[in-house]
């Protein structure tokens, strides 16, 4: 078993850098409290003995050498990246339980054939640059290094310069490593374990998403003097785009969901009519069916909705992957871990993106996860006990060290 | 008749102060681009051999004096302030025409019986700081002064503190001056002269107004992984109550105009349903009963929307005038001198607020209004004619000397 108390102080420690305003953290990629997060990250990782490798992405690769050094390693890791109102879980107990397991390795005298790597992912979250799980995309080969260097934030700065600015840019090529199997262990998000009472979720699917940027553009004019047959109400357009959004996915629920979280408006002024209005679309499914009908639904939607009001539009993928089914034998090997360990368990889709979404397409990869309270994530009240912590980095460990052979 | 060239060119002058970023201005009240205007309209009248004298919301009061001193002035004027994406005429137009008044009349050597005041009123536009027309409401005794110092832009500055930073906050106290008459020339902000060919409009009437702020309050969760029926989703609640609005307003339009224009969704991350939203509806209409009606069926509405949600509400009401009927004499004044003059005319209902509307409480009171293309206003394009800009100041020159006697 690993130590739990040691993985709790370590998230603790963490959280401290980047503090949110309401008990969690904002430490959103490639900001000043990324960079720092990552130092003390890189202090743990070199006290356990581990050597530190960095890609032209800034994804850590923290190493325990194997006694067969020419073995491809086992991967296990997450993100340390937050929402701009996240949680202190959220990616940080997959990073740092990864962590842990190399202490218990240490402390135990084990040593494993295949050599470990603890990974820290750069922008899972893709709250400030789109899309999520950027880094791990690039090393699956789903997306384009250079063209997501050109990818910025709110206030225009981009990913490629916000890397090298933080200081956390590497020489390494990105998606050059050999992965023998990748381990995530991740809070659920969701509400199923804690409603059920369960330990561990055995993840055995992950959901699709697409994340549609929509851009309206309508006139500008005043709220006052201007008739309602003359409107062309951008804002008014984006209304409608969110309600006929949470219409489709009621539709489809449970086996889809679907949001409206980022909204923009032009010049947002009391007395304007918006002019213009940009605004992501979230949707997702576990079947890909069904996330191409709503996709589909939706884009006839918006076209329907701006000819009726004369407005134009533009949409724009910003983020996509399809449904993901984790490998037969890892997921195995992280059943079998909870079964020993006497932890219950069931199988679970994840609702969220992961990285292991994307490394899954380049190597054997399942996911652990634990419940948190209330089901609450992205958001800064997220929570979960020091038990259900210790639950997760325990099959972990053992889905581990199994994989990577004593 | 007044010198149209002089005119134009002031106000392309002003327009030079606090350019926007596609043509129009951005000279919102109290930023530094304010204080330059300000600065500029004080050369000219001091060149024109006015008194200025400076209240204590920064209204700017330029004094000719009239054969008689002891006799209440004739006002005229208007503001300089605009929205962050404004034209060049509204409001600046009313000022300037003032002022050219006094040059004219100057030019002309004609002497009033009483003094003529030309007026800058502070924060017409309510785009920075809410209400809308602030310093008139305040001259009126509609707003208090000491609550509206403290009301904040979206920065968190205070109105009082911002107006001190600028250096226009007067000594004079507001309120203190008796008003003869009061006219006020404006571009109309909507179609109806242009459509119809006419060159002035005879404002008989103003629309009430009501801007409600309203905060919904809902749970910041994540888009993908937290169940539709789990959702406390306070952009879905905004979306639909936008929707109300549009909805109620069509049902009572022409008579009724309503929309959403300000909006602040937080945390406004892609993969966060929003936790809470911010936002002002502004409802409009020329008969009280009817914007009476619609505040009603949407605090209800808003009401039913929130419950079916399970998000919580509050509702502020920012801004709020009644509908008004300008002075009989006044506008008498107005349609003689289009008459007089030739022009064609016709009564109409100023669909924006203006500062006319609070001085009509306390002072006899008319506007002037001209066409603009399109009826385009509160955008960069706004835009009107040398030839409509110099019809309205003709009128508005031959009403105020009838006012001021000779
Ligand atoms: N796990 C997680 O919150 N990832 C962010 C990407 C997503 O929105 O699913
Ligand atoms: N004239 C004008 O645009 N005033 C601003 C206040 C309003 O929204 O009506």
């Amino acid at each position: 078993r690993i130590n739990s108390d040691r993985l709790w102080d370590s998230i603790m420690e963490m959280a401290k850098i980047g503090p949110g305003i309401a008990g969690g953290n904002n430490r959103q990629t490639l900001t000043d409290a990324d960079g720092e997060g990552r130092h003390l990250f890189k202090r743990w990782c070199e006290a356990a003995g581990l050597e530190m490798g960095l890609d032209e992405m800034g994804t850590m690769f923290a190493r325990r050498e194997g006694t067969d050094p020419d073995l491809p390693p086992v991967y296990v890791g997450s993100h340390l990246d937050t929402q701009p109102t996240g949680g202190k879980y959220d990616g940080v107990l997959g990073v740092l339980g990864g962590l842990e397991i190399v202490r218990s390795l240490n402390e135990l005298g084990i040593k494993t054939k295949h050599p470990i790597v603890v990974t820290n992912w750069t922008n899972e979250e893709g709250a400030r640059f789109a899309p999520a799980m950027m880094a791990s995309g690039v090393f699956a080969g789903v997306l384009d290094q250079a063209d997501v260097y050109e990818h910025v934030d709110k206030d225009g700065k981009k990913f490629g310069e916000e890397l090298e600015r933080i200081g956390w840019k590497g020489t390494e090529k990105v998606g050059d490593r050999k992965i023998h199997a990748f381990f995530e262990l991740h809070i659920e998000q969701g509400p199923i374990l804690e409603d059920e009472g369960i330990d561990i979720g055995v993840v055995t699917h992950g959901q699709g998403l697409k994340w549609l940027q929509v851009t309206l553009t309508g006139k500008e004019a005043h709220t006052g003097s201007t008739p309602m047959p003359k409107r062309r109400n951008a804002g008014l357009g984006m209304a409608r785009v969110i309600e006929l959004v949470h219409e489709i996915a009621m539709d489809y629920q449970p086996d889809a969901v679907g949001a409206v979280g980022h909204m923009e408006v032009y010049p947002n002024s009391r007395n304007i009519i918006a002019g213009r209005t940009v605004f992501t679309i979230d949707i997702r499914s576990p079947e890909k069916e069904v996330l191409d009908a709503m996709d589909g639904r939706i884009r006839e939607g918006i076209d329907t909705i701006c000819e009726a009001l004369d407005i134009q539009y533009a949409i724009d993928q910003v983020g996509h992957f399809d449904p993901v089914t984790f490998d037969a034998g890892c997921v195995k090997a992280i059943r079998d871990a909870a079964e020993r360990l006497g932890y219950s368990h069931r199988n679970i889709v994840s609702g969220a993106g992961h990285d292991a979404c994307w490394i899954n397409r380049v190597a054997p990869t399942a996911m652990v996860m634990c419940p948190c309270v209330d089901g609450l994530s992205h958001n800064e009240a997220e929570e979960i006990s020091k038990e259900w912590a210790a639950a997760g980095a325990d099959v972990l460990f053992h889905a581990v060290v199994e994989t990577a052979v004593i």
